[in-house]
Protein backbone atom coordinates (compact mmCIF):
# COMPACT_ATOMS: atom_id res chain seq x y z
CA UNK A 1 0.00 0.00 0.00
CA UNK A 2 1.00 3.39 -0.93
CA UNK A 3 0.72 6.61 0.78
CA UNK A 4 1.44 10.47 -0.06
CA UNK A 5 1.68 12.92 2.22
CA UNK A 6 3.04 16.31 1.82
CA UNK A 7 6.62 17.04 3.83
CA UNK A 8 9.79 15.32 4.25
CA UNK A 9 10.57 12.09 5.79
CA UNK A 10 10.09 12.78 9.79
CA UNK A 11 6.80 15.31 8.87
CA UNK A 12 3.80 15.06 11.27
CA UNK A 13 2.26 13.61 8.40
CA UNK A 14 3.93 10.97 7.83
CA UNK A 15 3.54 9.88 12.01
CA UNK A 16 -0.32 10.03 11.11
CA UNK A 17 -0.01 8.25 7.93
CA UNK A 18 2.00 5.12 10.35
CA UNK A 19 -0.21 5.23 13.01
CA UNK A 20 -3.27 5.27 10.75
CA UNK A 21 -2.14 2.36 8.45
CA UNK A 22 0.78 0.86 10.29
CA UNK A 23 4.45 -0.31 9.43
CA UNK A 24 4.15 -2.32 6.33
CA UNK A 25 3.49 1.01 4.18
CA UNK A 26 5.76 2.34 1.59
CA UNK A 27 5.38 6.54 2.57
CA UNK A 28 5.59 9.19 -0.87
CA UNK A 29 6.74 12.38 0.47
CA UNK A 30 5.20 15.22 -1.96
CA UNK A 31 6.38 19.04 -1.78
CA UNK A 32 2.81 20.28 -1.68
CA UNK A 33 -0.67 19.58 -0.48
CA UNK A 34 -1.58 19.29 -4.46
CA UNK A 35 0.67 16.90 -5.65
CA UNK A 36 -0.92 14.09 -2.98
CA UNK A 37 -4.33 15.10 -4.14
CA UNK A 38 -3.08 13.90 -7.55
CA UNK A 39 -0.75 11.75 -6.73
CA UNK A 40 -3.79 9.36 -5.44
CA UNK A 41 -6.48 10.95 -8.39
CA UNK A 42 -3.61 9.67 -10.70
CA UNK A 43 -3.51 6.48 -8.70
CA UNK A 44 0.42 6.23 -8.16
CA UNK A 45 -0.81 6.60 -4.59
CA UNK A 46 -3.62 4.25 -3.00
CA UNK A 47 -4.27 7.03 -0.41
CA UNK A 48 -2.93 10.28 0.74
CA UNK A 49 -3.02 11.41 4.57
CA UNK A 50 -3.50 15.27 5.10
CA UNK A 51 -3.58 17.69 8.46
CA UNK A 52 -6.72 19.75 8.18
CA UNK A 53 -7.72 21.68 11.53
CA UNK A 54 -4.99 21.89 14.52
CA UNK A 55 -6.38 22.46 17.99
CA UNK A 56 -4.27 26.04 18.33
CA UNK A 57 -4.22 26.99 14.76
CA UNK A 58 -7.94 26.35 13.45
CA UNK A 59 -8.56 25.18 9.90
CA UNK A 60 -5.90 24.15 6.86
CA UNK A 61 -8.30 25.81 4.46
CA UNK A 62 -6.48 24.87 1.48
CA UNK A 63 -6.78 21.04 2.10
CA UNK A 64 -11.05 21.84 2.15
CA UNK A 65 -10.33 23.68 -1.14
CA UNK A 66 -8.73 20.61 -3.12
CA UNK A 67 -11.22 18.65 -2.07
CA UNK A 68 -13.29 20.42 -5.00
CA UNK A 69 -10.72 20.27 -7.71
CA UNK A 70 -10.39 16.32 -7.00
CA UNK A 71 -12.79 13.71 -7.09
CA UNK A 72 -11.61 11.70 -4.00
CA UNK A 73 -13.49 10.99 -0.97
CA UNK A 74 -12.58 10.88 3.19
CA UNK A 75 -11.85 7.23 4.05
CA UNK A 76 -10.68 8.08 8.28
CA UNK A 77 -9.51 10.52 10.46
CA UNK A 78 -6.90 10.69 13.33
CA UNK A 79 -5.93 13.06 15.79
CA UNK A 80 -2.21 13.01 16.14
CA UNK A 81 -0.43 14.73 18.96
CA UNK A 82 2.18 17.19 18.15
CA UNK A 83 5.10 17.57 20.55
CA UNK A 84 7.59 19.93 18.79
CA UNK A 85 11.70 19.15 20.17
CA UNK A 86 14.29 21.84 19.76
CA UNK A 87 17.03 19.63 17.96
CA UNK A 88 20.73 20.44 17.09
CA UNK A 89 23.48 18.83 16.14
CA UNK A 90 25.29 16.73 18.31
CA UNK A 91 27.81 18.65 20.77
CA UNK A 92 25.14 21.57 20.07
CA UNK A 93 24.61 23.31 23.32
CA UNK A 94 21.46 25.37 24.13
CA UNK A 95 23.66 28.54 25.29
CA UNK A 96 24.98 28.40 21.87
CA UNK A 97 21.66 28.29 20.11
CA UNK A 98 20.99 32.31 17.81
CA UNK A 99 18.91 30.80 15.04
CA UNK A 100 16.07 28.32 14.89
CA UNK A 101 14.54 27.06 11.73
CA UNK A 102 10.78 25.53 11.00
CA UNK A 103 7.68 25.99 9.37
CA UNK A 104 5.44 29.54 10.69
CA UNK A 105 2.90 27.89 12.17
CA UNK A 106 5.61 25.53 14.36
CA UNK A 107 7.46 29.31 15.25
CA UNK A 108 3.97 30.39 16.28
CA UNK A 109 2.70 27.60 17.71
CA UNK A 110 6.50 28.05 20.60
CA UNK A 111 6.12 31.93 20.22
CA UNK A 112 6.35 31.89 24.53
CA UNK A 113 9.76 30.14 23.88
CA UNK A 114 11.62 32.77 21.81
CA UNK A 115 9.33 35.49 24.11
CA UNK A 116 11.38 34.06 27.06
CA UNK A 117 14.50 33.91 24.57
CA UNK A 118 14.91 37.17 22.65
CA UNK A 119 18.36 36.46 21.56
CA UNK A 120 17.37 33.32 19.60
CA UNK A 121 15.63 34.35 15.84
CA UNK A 122 13.28 32.31 14.33
CA UNK A 123 13.73 32.04 11.13
CA UNK A 124 10.82 30.34 7.84
CA UNK A 125 11.29 27.32 6.52
CA UNK A 126 9.73 25.53 4.26
CA UNK A 127 8.51 22.61 6.85
CA UNK A 128 9.13 21.28 9.94
CA UNK A 129 10.77 17.95 9.08
CA UNK A 130 12.97 20.05 6.48
CA UNK A 131 14.59 22.11 8.80
CA UNK A 132 15.53 19.25 10.75
CA UNK A 133 16.96 17.86 7.83
CA UNK A 134 18.74 20.76 6.47
CA UNK A 135 19.98 21.56 9.54
CA UNK A 136 21.07 17.67 10.21
CA UNK A 137 22.83 18.35 6.68
CA UNK A 138 24.49 21.81 6.44
CA UNK A 139 25.50 21.70 10.38
CA UNK A 140 25.35 26.01 10.98
CA UNK A 141 26.82 27.08 13.85
CA UNK A 142 24.22 27.73 16.35
CA UNK A 143 21.57 26.88 13.87
CA UNK A 144 19.08 24.73 15.51
CA UNK A 145 15.43 23.15 14.47
CA UNK A 146 11.91 22.93 15.54
CA UNK A 147 10.13 19.55 14.37
CA UNK A 148 9.10 15.85 16.11
CA UNK A 149 11.65 14.15 18.32
CA UNK A 150 11.32 11.35 15.78
CA UNK A 151 12.38 14.10 12.95
CA UNK A 152 15.38 14.40 15.20
CA UNK A 153 15.80 10.85 15.46
CA UNK A 154 15.91 10.61 11.81
CA UNK A 155 18.12 13.23 11.02
CA UNK A 156 20.68 12.35 14.22
CA UNK A 157 19.82 15.50 15.98
CA UNK A 158 19.77 15.90 19.53
CA UNK A 159 16.68 17.09 21.22
CA UNK A 160 17.89 19.95 23.48
CA UNK A 161 14.70 20.85 24.59
CA UNK A 162 10.73 18.67 24.77
CA UNK A 163 7.34 19.89 24.45
CA UNK A 164 8.37 23.20 23.43
CA UNK A 165 4.70 24.17 22.52
CA UNK A 166 3.31 27.16 24.08
CA UNK A 167 0.78 24.61 25.23
CA UNK A 168 1.11 20.86 26.35
CA UNK A 169 -2.35 19.88 24.58
CA UNK A 170 -1.72 20.66 20.73
CA UNK A 171 -3.68 18.26 18.18
CA UNK A 172 -3.98 17.74 14.41
CA UNK A 173 -6.51 16.14 12.71
CA UNK A 174 -5.23 14.07 9.95
CA UNK A 175 -7.52 12.53 7.23
CA UNK A 176 -7.00 9.99 4.89
CA UNK A 177 -7.86 10.62 0.97
CA UNK A 178 -8.73 7.62 -1.46
CA UNK A 179 -10.52 7.23 -4.79
CA UNK A 180 -14.16 7.27 -4.69
CA UNK A 181 -13.98 3.22 -5.30
CA UNK A 182 -11.23 2.22 -3.19
CA UNK A 183 -11.88 -0.58 -0.43
CA UNK A 184 -12.26 0.27 3.05
CA UNK A 185 -8.57 -1.26 4.60
CA UNK A 186 -7.64 -1.62 8.36
CA UNK A 187 -9.20 1.54 10.41
CA UNK A 188 -11.68 2.70 7.42
CA UNK A 189 -12.99 -1.16 8.02
CA UNK A 190 -13.70 -0.36 11.65
CA UNK A 191 -17.48 -1.49 12.50
CA UNK A 192 -17.16 -1.33 16.74
CA UNK A 193 -17.14 2.54 16.15
CA UNK A 194 -19.79 5.53 15.53
CA UNK A 195 -18.98 6.88 12.11
CA UNK A 196 -19.13 10.66 10.65
CA UNK A 197 -19.63 12.23 7.78
CA UNK A 198 -18.47 15.27 5.82
CA UNK A 199 -20.06 17.20 3.13
CA UNK A 200 -19.82 20.51 1.42
CA UNK A 201 -22.71 22.90 0.01
CA UNK A 202 -22.99 26.41 -1.40
CA UNK A 203 -26.65 27.81 0.46
CA UNK A 204 -28.85 27.74 -2.38
CA UNK A 205 -29.19 31.80 -1.79
CA UNK A 206 -27.74 34.16 -0.07
CA UNK A 207 -30.79 35.24 2.19
CA UNK A 208 -31.71 35.83 6.07
CA UNK A 209 -32.50 32.36 7.38
CA UNK A 210 -31.10 29.86 5.29
CA UNK A 211 -28.41 28.61 7.53
CA UNK A 212 -31.11 28.12 10.11
CA UNK A 213 -33.13 26.08 7.84
CA UNK A 214 -29.80 23.98 7.20
CA UNK A 215 -28.90 23.74 10.67
CA UNK A 216 -32.03 22.68 11.12
CA UNK A 217 -32.01 19.86 9.07
CA UNK A 218 -29.66 18.23 11.40
CA UNK A 219 -31.29 19.32 14.89
CA UNK A 220 -34.60 18.21 13.67
CA UNK A 221 -33.11 14.79 13.59
CA UNK A 222 -31.13 14.69 16.61
CA UNK A 223 -28.04 14.96 14.17
CA UNK A 224 -24.89 16.08 16.12
CA UNK A 225 -22.95 18.97 14.22
CA UNK A 226 -19.43 18.52 14.96
CA UNK A 227 -17.75 21.15 12.63
CA UNK A 228 -18.71 24.29 10.49
CA UNK A 229 -16.13 25.68 8.00
CA UNK A 230 -16.91 28.33 5.87
CA UNK A 231 -14.78 29.34 2.60
CA UNK A 232 -14.82 32.15 0.40
CA UNK A 233 -16.18 31.33 -3.15
CA UNK A 234 -13.68 32.75 -5.24
CA UNK A 235 -15.77 33.22 -8.42
CA UNK A 236 -18.15 35.65 -6.04
CA UNK A 237 -16.54 37.80 -3.64
CA UNK A 238 -17.86 37.24 -0.41
CA UNK A 239 -20.13 33.95 -0.76
CA UNK A 240 -19.72 31.48 1.28
CA UNK A 241 -19.02 27.88 0.61
CA UNK A 242 -19.95 25.06 3.37
CA UNK A 243 -17.95 22.03 5.07
CA UNK A 244 -19.93 20.93 7.35
CA UNK A 245 -18.92 17.38 9.94
CA UNK A 246 -21.85 15.53 10.81
CA UNK A 247 -22.31 12.39 13.19
CA UNK A 248 -23.55 9.30 11.61
CA UNK A 249 -22.75 7.25 8.13
CA UNK A 250 -23.85 8.66 4.99
CA UNK A 251 -26.07 5.16 4.73
CA UNK A 252 -27.80 5.62 7.81
CA UNK A 253 -31.21 6.34 7.87
CA UNK A 254 -31.46 9.65 9.69
CA UNK A 255 -28.26 10.57 7.20
CA UNK A 256 -29.77 9.78 4.34
CA UNK A 257 -33.08 11.94 5.27
CA UNK A 258 -31.22 14.81 5.96
CA UNK A 259 -29.18 14.72 2.61
CA UNK A 260 -32.50 14.65 0.91
CA UNK A 261 -33.94 17.26 2.93
CA UNK A 262 -30.69 19.39 2.67
CA UNK A 263 -31.15 19.38 -1.31
CA UNK A 264 -33.81 21.68 -2.11
CA UNK A 265 -31.47 24.33 0.24
CA UNK A 266 -28.44 24.23 -1.25
CA UNK A 267 -26.43 24.21 -4.26
CA UNK A 268 -23.37 21.50 -5.53
CA UNK A 269 -23.96 19.45 -2.76
CA UNK A 270 -21.56 16.67 -2.05
CA UNK A 271 -20.61 13.99 0.58
CA UNK A 272 -16.91 14.23 0.76
CA UNK A 273 -16.64 10.70 3.01
CA UNK A 274 -18.52 8.83 5.85
CA UNK A 275 -15.86 7.40 8.08
CA UNK A 276 -15.31 5.68 11.24
CA UNK A 277 -15.07 8.27 13.95
CA UNK A 278 -11.45 8.74 15.98
CA UNK A 279 -10.89 9.65 19.50
CA UNK A 280 -8.30 12.33 20.66
CA UNK A 281 -5.66 10.30 22.45
CA UNK A 282 -5.74 11.01 25.92
CA UNK A 283 -1.81 12.61 26.61
CA UNK A 284 0.69 10.84 28.31
CA UNK A 285 2.72 13.72 29.87
CA UNK B 1 -5.77 61.83 14.12
CA UNK B 2 -3.17 59.09 14.24
CA UNK B 3 -3.84 55.36 12.80
CA UNK B 4 -1.81 52.47 13.65
CA UNK B 5 -1.21 49.86 10.82
CA UNK B 6 0.75 46.37 10.05
CA UNK B 7 3.02 46.53 7.79
CA UNK B 8 5.41 48.79 6.05
CA UNK B 9 4.35 52.02 3.85
CA UNK B 10 2.92 51.02 0.89
CA UNK B 11 0.66 48.02 2.62
CA UNK B 12 -2.70 47.64 1.65
CA UNK B 13 -3.68 47.98 4.93
CA UNK B 14 -2.20 51.82 4.76
CA UNK B 15 -4.28 52.34 0.98
CA UNK B 16 -7.14 51.24 3.83
CA UNK B 17 -6.46 53.20 6.06
CA UNK B 18 -6.16 56.64 3.81
CA UNK B 19 -9.17 54.93 2.05
CA UNK B 20 -11.20 55.26 5.51
CA UNK B 21 -10.14 58.73 6.83
CA UNK B 22 -8.63 60.49 3.98
CA UNK B 23 -5.36 62.46 3.39
CA UNK B 24 -4.22 63.98 6.99
CA UNK B 25 -3.36 61.51 9.64
CA UNK B 26 -0.94 60.27 10.78
CA UNK B 27 0.08 56.59 9.49
CA UNK B 28 2.08 54.48 12.21
CA UNK B 29 3.27 51.38 10.93
CA UNK B 30 3.90 48.31 12.83
CA UNK B 31 5.55 45.27 12.82
CA UNK B 32 2.64 42.71 13.95
CA UNK B 33 -0.74 42.92 13.94
CA UNK B 34 -0.86 42.16 17.77
CA UNK B 35 1.72 45.73 17.98
CA UNK B 36 -1.08 47.58 16.02
CA UNK B 37 -4.13 46.64 19.29
CA UNK B 38 -1.51 47.03 21.50
CA UNK B 39 -0.56 50.34 20.15
CA UNK B 40 -4.39 51.55 19.97
CA UNK B 41 -5.35 49.90 23.47
CA UNK B 42 -2.17 51.93 25.03
CA UNK B 43 -3.40 55.23 23.51
CA UNK B 44 0.10 55.33 21.20
CA UNK B 45 -2.47 55.44 18.15
CA UNK B 46 -6.48 56.74 17.98
CA UNK B 47 -7.70 53.88 15.45
CA UNK B 48 -5.94 50.75 14.37
CA UNK B 49 -6.71 49.39 10.29
CA UNK B 50 -6.27 45.29 10.03
CA UNK B 51 -7.80 43.14 7.61
CA UNK B 52 -9.88 40.60 8.10
CA UNK B 53 -10.96 38.36 5.29
CA UNK B 54 -9.71 38.38 2.10
CA UNK B 55 -12.62 36.88 -0.69
CA UNK B 56 -9.79 34.38 -2.22
CA UNK B 57 -8.09 33.23 0.76
CA UNK B 58 -11.12 33.61 3.51
CA UNK B 59 -10.02 35.03 6.90
CA UNK B 60 -7.23 36.35 8.84
CA UNK B 61 -7.93 34.48 11.69
CA UNK B 62 -5.16 35.62 13.91
CA UNK B 63 -7.14 38.95 13.76
CA UNK B 64 -10.30 37.20 15.27
CA UNK B 65 -8.26 35.94 17.94
CA UNK B 66 -6.55 39.34 19.05
CA UNK B 67 -10.29 41.23 19.71
CA UNK B 68 -10.11 38.33 23.00
CA UNK B 69 -7.01 39.65 23.65
CA UNK B 70 -7.26 43.74 23.75
CA UNK B 71 -10.94 45.44 24.92
CA UNK B 72 -11.10 47.25 21.71
CA UNK B 73 -13.97 47.40 19.38
CA UNK B 74 -14.61 47.58 15.76
CA UNK B 75 -16.08 51.27 14.85
CA UNK B 76 -15.71 50.85 10.43
CA UNK B 77 -15.40 48.44 7.81
CA UNK B 78 -13.97 48.85 4.63
CA UNK B 79 -13.47 46.53 1.41
CA UNK B 80 -9.95 46.93 -0.67
CA UNK B 81 -8.95 46.06 -3.95
CA UNK B 82 -5.93 43.78 -4.11
CA UNK B 83 -4.30 44.12 -7.29
CA UNK B 84 -0.61 42.97 -7.54
CA UNK B 85 2.23 44.64 -9.38
CA UNK B 86 5.40 42.90 -10.68
CA UNK B 87 7.95 45.45 -9.56
CA UNK B 88 11.76 45.82 -10.26
CA UNK B 89 14.38 48.47 -10.66
CA UNK B 90 13.91 50.84 -13.47
CA UNK B 91 16.35 48.81 -16.17
CA UNK B 92 15.33 45.44 -15.35
CA UNK B 93 13.77 43.91 -18.27
CA UNK B 94 10.85 41.26 -17.50
CA UNK B 95 13.18 38.71 -19.57
CA UNK B 96 15.93 38.69 -16.81
CA UNK B 97 13.42 38.41 -13.77
CA UNK B 98 14.58 35.21 -11.98
CA UNK B 99 13.23 35.87 -8.21
CA UNK B 100 9.89 37.27 -6.81
CA UNK B 101 9.45 38.05 -3.47
CA UNK B 102 6.48 38.71 -1.82
CA UNK B 103 4.20 37.57 1.43
CA UNK B 104 3.18 33.94 1.22
CA UNK B 105 -0.69 35.16 0.73
CA UNK B 106 0.17 37.11 -2.67
CA UNK B 107 2.81 34.63 -4.11
CA UNK B 108 -0.78 32.55 -3.43
CA UNK B 109 -2.64 34.66 -5.47
CA UNK B 110 -0.16 34.67 -8.39
CA UNK B 111 0.56 30.81 -8.48
CA UNK B 112 -0.45 31.07 -12.04
CA UNK B 113 1.83 33.21 -12.94
CA UNK B 114 4.93 30.73 -11.32
CA UNK B 115 3.44 28.07 -13.13
CA UNK B 116 3.38 29.71 -16.51
CA UNK B 117 7.13 31.26 -15.75
CA UNK B 118 8.87 28.54 -14.38
CA UNK B 119 12.19 29.97 -14.56
CA UNK B 120 11.15 32.51 -12.04
CA UNK B 121 11.61 31.29 -8.71
CA UNK B 122 8.70 33.01 -5.66
CA UNK B 123 10.72 33.79 -2.56
CA UNK B 124 8.94 34.30 0.80
CA UNK B 125 8.79 38.18 2.53
CA UNK B 126 7.64 39.20 5.59
CA UNK B 127 5.54 41.71 3.41
CA UNK B 128 4.41 42.69 0.11
CA UNK B 129 5.36 46.67 0.24
CA UNK B 130 8.31 45.43 2.68
CA UNK B 131 9.88 43.23 -0.35
CA UNK B 132 9.25 46.07 -2.37
CA UNK B 133 11.16 48.63 -0.49
CA UNK B 134 14.08 45.82 0.14
CA UNK B 135 14.18 45.51 -3.76
CA UNK B 136 14.59 48.94 -3.77
CA UNK B 137 17.30 49.53 -1.35
CA UNK B 138 19.26 46.31 -2.31
CA UNK B 139 18.68 46.26 -6.47
CA UNK B 140 19.50 42.84 -6.54
CA UNK B 141 19.82 40.99 -9.85
CA UNK B 142 16.86 39.44 -11.65
CA UNK B 143 14.75 39.76 -8.51
CA UNK B 144 11.24 41.49 -8.10
CA UNK B 145 9.13 41.84 -5.91
CA UNK B 146 4.85 41.45 -5.74
CA UNK B 147 2.77 44.71 -4.01
CA UNK B 148 0.53 47.44 -4.66
CA UNK B 149 1.65 49.53 -7.67
CA UNK B 150 1.08 52.21 -5.19
CA UNK B 151 4.11 50.65 -2.97
CA UNK B 152 6.41 50.47 -6.24
CA UNK B 153 5.76 54.25 -7.04
CA UNK B 154 6.62 54.83 -3.01
CA UNK B 155 9.85 53.25 -3.38
CA UNK B 156 10.73 54.00 -6.99
CA UNK B 157 9.90 50.99 -8.89
CA UNK B 158 8.80 49.80 -12.37
CA UNK B 159 5.87 47.76 -12.56
CA UNK B 160 6.62 45.02 -15.18
CA UNK B 161 3.14 44.11 -15.14
CA UNK B 162 0.20 44.63 -13.66
CA UNK B 163 -2.92 42.51 -12.01
CA UNK B 164 -0.61 39.87 -11.50
CA UNK B 165 -3.14 37.43 -9.39
CA UNK B 166 -4.94 34.71 -10.68
CA UNK B 167 -8.37 36.06 -9.93
CA UNK B 168 -9.12 40.07 -11.50
CA UNK B 169 -11.71 40.28 -8.57
CA UNK B 170 -9.61 40.10 -5.26
CA UNK B 171 -10.79 41.87 -2.22
CA UNK B 172 -9.57 42.31 0.92
CA UNK B 173 -12.10 43.43 4.04
CA UNK B 174 -10.35 45.33 6.60
CA UNK B 175 -11.80 46.75 10.02
CA UNK B 176 -10.72 49.98 11.96
CA UNK B 177 -10.36 49.02 15.62
CA UNK B 178 -10.78 51.95 18.32
CA UNK B 179 -11.21 52.04 22.47
CA UNK B 180 -14.38 51.34 23.62
CA UNK B 181 -14.82 55.39 24.70
CA UNK B 182 -14.14 56.34 21.38
CA UNK B 183 -16.48 58.99 19.09
CA UNK B 184 -17.13 58.13 15.72
CA UNK B 185 -15.20 60.38 13.01
CA UNK B 186 -15.60 60.31 9.21
CA UNK B 187 -17.01 57.25 8.16
CA UNK B 188 -17.58 55.68 11.57
CA UNK B 189 -20.64 58.54 11.94
CA UNK B 190 -22.28 57.48 8.91
CA UNK B 191 -26.14 58.03 9.23
CA UNK B 192 -27.35 57.23 5.64
CA UNK B 193 -26.04 53.28 5.49
CA UNK B 194 -27.51 50.08 7.11
CA UNK B 195 -25.35 48.87 10.13
CA UNK B 196 -23.59 45.67 10.56
CA UNK B 197 -22.64 44.14 14.36
CA UNK B 198 -19.83 41.52 14.94
CA UNK B 199 -20.34 39.57 18.01
CA UNK B 200 -18.19 36.31 19.76
CA UNK B 201 -19.44 33.86 22.34
CA UNK B 202 -18.68 29.94 22.68
CA UNK B 203 -22.44 27.92 22.81
CA UNK B 204 -23.31 27.17 26.03
CA UNK B 205 -22.77 23.05 25.49
CA UNK B 206 -21.26 20.79 22.90
CA UNK B 207 -24.70 19.29 22.05
CA UNK B 208 -26.73 18.61 18.98
CA UNK B 209 -28.70 21.69 18.67
CA UNK B 210 -27.19 24.49 20.01
CA UNK B 211 -25.65 26.04 16.86
CA UNK B 212 -29.56 25.38 15.31
CA UNK B 213 -30.57 27.28 18.39
CA UNK B 214 -28.21 30.26 17.70
CA UNK B 215 -29.17 30.70 13.92
CA UNK B 216 -32.54 30.57 14.70
CA UNK B 217 -32.78 33.60 17.26
CA UNK B 218 -31.58 35.68 14.47
CA UNK B 219 -33.67 33.78 11.57
CA UNK B 220 -36.64 34.17 13.78
CA UNK B 221 -35.97 38.19 13.79
CA UNK B 222 -35.47 38.29 10.03
CA UNK B 223 -31.62 39.39 10.73
CA UNK B 224 -29.50 38.33 8.43
CA UNK B 225 -26.31 36.46 9.46
CA UNK B 226 -23.57 37.91 6.98
CA UNK B 227 -21.20 35.52 8.04
CA UNK B 228 -20.24 32.61 10.44
CA UNK B 229 -16.50 31.87 11.68
CA UNK B 230 -15.13 29.43 14.02
CA UNK B 231 -11.97 29.18 16.00
CA UNK B 232 -10.65 26.22 17.78
CA UNK B 233 -10.63 27.19 21.83
CA UNK B 234 -6.72 26.89 22.61
CA UNK B 235 -7.16 25.78 26.05
CA UNK B 236 -9.98 22.66 25.02
CA UNK B 237 -9.00 21.17 21.75
CA UNK B 238 -11.66 20.77 19.03
CA UNK B 239 -14.22 22.94 21.50
CA UNK B 240 -15.23 26.29 19.17
CA UNK B 241 -15.58 30.25 19.64
CA UNK B 242 -17.79 31.43 17.12
CA UNK B 243 -17.48 34.67 15.45
CA UNK B 244 -20.68 36.16 13.65
CA UNK B 245 -21.50 39.43 11.72
CA UNK B 246 -25.05 40.34 11.69
CA UNK B 247 -27.11 42.95 9.73
CA UNK B 248 -28.21 45.71 12.24
CA UNK B 249 -27.55 48.21 14.91
CA UNK B 250 -26.61 46.69 18.07
CA UNK B 251 -29.46 49.19 19.62
CA UNK B 252 -32.07 48.43 17.25
CA UNK B 253 -34.12 47.14 18.62
CA UNK B 254 -34.82 43.66 17.04
CA UNK B 255 -30.76 42.94 17.55
CA UNK B 256 -30.96 44.14 21.16
CA UNK B 257 -33.96 41.56 21.59
CA UNK B 258 -31.57 38.75 19.92
CA UNK B 259 -28.64 39.66 22.06
CA UNK B 260 -30.80 38.55 25.41
CA UNK B 261 -32.10 35.53 23.84
CA UNK B 262 -28.55 34.84 22.73
CA UNK B 263 -27.19 35.19 26.60
CA UNK B 264 -28.58 31.99 27.83
CA UNK B 265 -27.43 29.76 24.92
CA UNK B 266 -23.97 31.06 25.23
CA UNK B 267 -21.24 31.48 27.22
CA UNK B 268 -18.62 35.00 27.12
CA UNK B 269 -21.05 36.70 24.69
CA UNK B 270 -19.73 39.90 23.35
CA UNK B 271 -20.73 42.34 21.01
CA UNK B 272 -17.33 43.94 19.38
CA UNK B 273 -18.70 46.58 17.39
CA UNK B 274 -21.56 47.44 15.45
CA UNK B 275 -20.57 49.74 12.73
CA UNK B 276 -21.65 51.46 8.96
CA UNK B 277 -22.04 48.53 6.41
CA UNK B 278 -19.74 48.94 3.71
CA UNK B 279 -20.04 48.03 -0.02
CA UNK B 280 -18.34 45.95 -2.20
CA UNK B 281 -16.50 48.80 -4.99
CA UNK B 282 -17.50 48.07 -8.60
CA UNK B 283 -14.43 46.95 -10.41
CA UNK B 284 -13.03 49.71 -12.99
CA UNK B 285 -10.43 47.44 -15.07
Amino acid sequence: MKIAYQGVPGAYSELAARALFGPDVVLLPHETFDAVFEAVEKKRADRGVVPVENSLAGSIHQNYDLFLLHPLKITAEIYGRVQHALLAPAGTKFAEVREVRSHPQALAQCSTFFAEHPHVRPVVWFDTAGAARDVAREIPEGVAAIASEYAGKLYGLKALRRNLQNRALNFTRFLSIARPGARAVGPEARKDTAFKTSLTFVPARNKPGVLHAVTGVFAGRGIDLTKIESRPDPEKPFDYRFFLDIAGAAQDAPVKNALEALAPLTRNLRVIGSYPRAELPTPRR
